[in-house]
């Protein structure tokens, strides 16, 4: 299973404690566990509900994970200097009943702090529980965001991956959508595609809409039986080893569909090729936004284009930066976007999207699935 | 689609207040906002990540739920007197880039927090977060724990629709095994069984160990192709609408198996009998674990169990009472418990499990898969 590299959470840890500026980092989201350690505890998997805390020290650089029992065959999966587990619940060991999860965790949290006299402590503010003896601390939350668009190479490992799975399951929709199954056919051809791909289940989440249902622009796979000339949109965005994909086609159940149809479908596809010429550093997110309205206006379906026209791809989806008319954020090398031009009217809906890499002088696209209908 | 009812969440919103005797609760967990307001909020949705807070005032009764505008579109779901929605990002409106998720869903509590002066607040240790102006708080974990216990008529409709789901899982694993399948094609059945009979995606966790493999207790679905005289031990416990179900059968891969794996059958079925002698209110927990441990060791199998002897269910998996030895808890009525028997030994390996719904008088079984091989 490809991980984050040792390498690359070492240099996160780095760059995290020179921006900070503090003396003690105290690290609670599970996203940035996983970031800054490597260790993935998604709370698809059981044993990794709970409160996780990572402690960086500043000036040595030492960073100590604090886990409970039920999780600590995942820790070796951490690249820490230290790792402290508190009793919740071993079922193997079968020792004694679980504890109050979450209290007990704040409590092992404080029995690992060092001394904070004098020390200026970064939090996540939102995310640091009540009740540590922390006061005045200095926010993260805005240097982590800033340090996650700069994606570095073994996330982007991570992502390629996720993309490379996730075009297995739009493979699926072309060889499973005819006329007569039903959408949760295709949504089951697509999971087993994705868990085949991966070797491991992962968890699909996305829109999967036919018909008079693609109007909704998204949603979840029905008992709804696909007819001919009609379209199906699917979105797949799955959580793969961590990272995400998300990336949608618009594909016809039969041999034809509406002529309005077939013009989105030119539409979609010359408001992608706009927006693709705006990429790369220094470009201003809203710019992307304009470019795919305006194609979308020249060929008439701009008023049926009622959604943003892409965000940041990553750990979380959707983050930083942002493809909206208000965005000012300006797009730098390594940011990981998707494009996501729609149209949803009379007669016809649909939306494509890819995923790219900004690169120091444009971008690189990093999915390779069929946009166009046929 | 089935969920929590208006009249179950307000009779455990009142037996809190009565409960907790404090003036304001504040609650963060999304499993207990759910608990009392019905709005399901799963991680496994896009929308749902992100602090939700729900109040209670526990004079006037009155509930307010905070939470951003991604998942405004889900707030109608949850029986409250008030929500509150703050901007953090909306696709559809692309209004502007979202903001800082966790940071500003802190400040949107805080906004909203009515005055504290000589108020007793109840929270959620470890879930309240550092920064609002609550001091002192009362720790509502432990009443919260108990509550959860006694199962109401709809958490209980809740339970028995993911049985139901679970079971066509069980049924697809019996009609799909068979030697050069392998453990990820029962998988893959096992999952589009589910969506099926729910209509709507579940997420499958669970143990898929065949073979050799059966020995690590647990395990996710590999290519590993299943072999004649093999078997597969199969664990369901998935999150169906907001509630687990947990169970397991030992299914053989061909018509025969080694006489060791027929014997632990016998034993393992035999435990769960002598386990069911002792649910009823009243019982020590701690009990039902020494007569599966006693019987097994009856058929020469004690050595050759490894794990718990099962434990609650419903909002969380496992969850109070559990059946270790140093358990003291009480079983009483509304508890809703798994008991699994399991035995990993040489040429053999195994695992059953039922549920059960304790009632005034005993129990109900709530599973009706096959535990036995044949």
């Amino acid at each position: 299973m490809l991980k984050l590299t040792q390498e690359g959470c070492r240099l996160r840890r780095e760059q995290l404690i020179t921006a900070a500026g503090v003396d003690l980092l105290v690290i609670n989201n599970p996203r940035h566990i996983f970031y800054l350690t490597g260790m993935f505890s998604t709370q698809l998997l059981l044993s990794a509900w709970g409160p996780l805390a990572l402690l960086i020290d500043a000036r040595t650089g030492k960073s100590t994970l604090i886990a409970h029992d039920a999780i600590q065959s995942q820790t070796p999966e951490a690249d820490v200097d230290e790792v402290v587990i508190w009793p919740w619940y071993n079922s193997a060991q079968a020792a004694g009943p679980g504890g109050d999860l979450f209290g007990d965790g704040l409590k092992a949290l404080n029995a690992n702090l060092p001394d904070l006299s004098g020390k200026r402590v970064g939090v996540e503010m939102g995310w640091l529980p009540f009740g540590t003896p922390i006061s005045n601390p200095v926010d993260l939350n805005p240097v982590l965001a800033n340090l996650r668009r700069h994606k570095h190479p073994d996330e982007l490992a991570l992502i390629r991956e996720a993309l490379a799975v996730t075009e297995a399951g739009h493979r699926a929709v072309r060889q499973t959508i005819r006329p007569g199954v039903t959408e949760m056919d295709v949504f089951n051809a697509i999971q087993s595609a994705l868990n085949d791909a991966l070797g491991h289940a992962v968890h699909v989440i996305g829109d999967f809409v036919s018909g008079e249902r693609a109007q909704l622009v998204g949603g979840f796979a029905t008992t709804r039986v696909l007819q001919p000339n009609e379209i199906m949109i699917v979105d797949l965005f799955p959580i793969v080893n961590g990272y995400r994909s998300d990336f949608t086609a618009t594909v016809p159940v039969s041999e034809s569909v509406t002529p309005e149809q077939a013009r989105l479908d030119t539409a979609l596809n010359a408001a992608m090729r706009a927006a693709e010429g705006l990429l790369k550093p220094g470009v201003v997110a809203g710019e992307v936004y304009r470019a795919v309205k305006r194609t979308l206006a020249e060929h008439g379906f701009d008023r049926y284009f009622r959604h943003h026209a892409g965000h940041g791809l990553g750990l979380d989806h959707p983050e930083a930066p942002y493809f909206v008319p208000d965005s000012h954020e300006i797009l730098v090398e390594g940011d990981v976007v998707t494009v996501e031009p729609g149209g949803y009217g009379p007669g016809f809906a649909g939306r494509i999207e890819n995923n790219y890499l900004i690169t120091a002088d444009g971008f690189e696209r990093l999915t390779n699935h069929q946009t166009t209908l046929y």
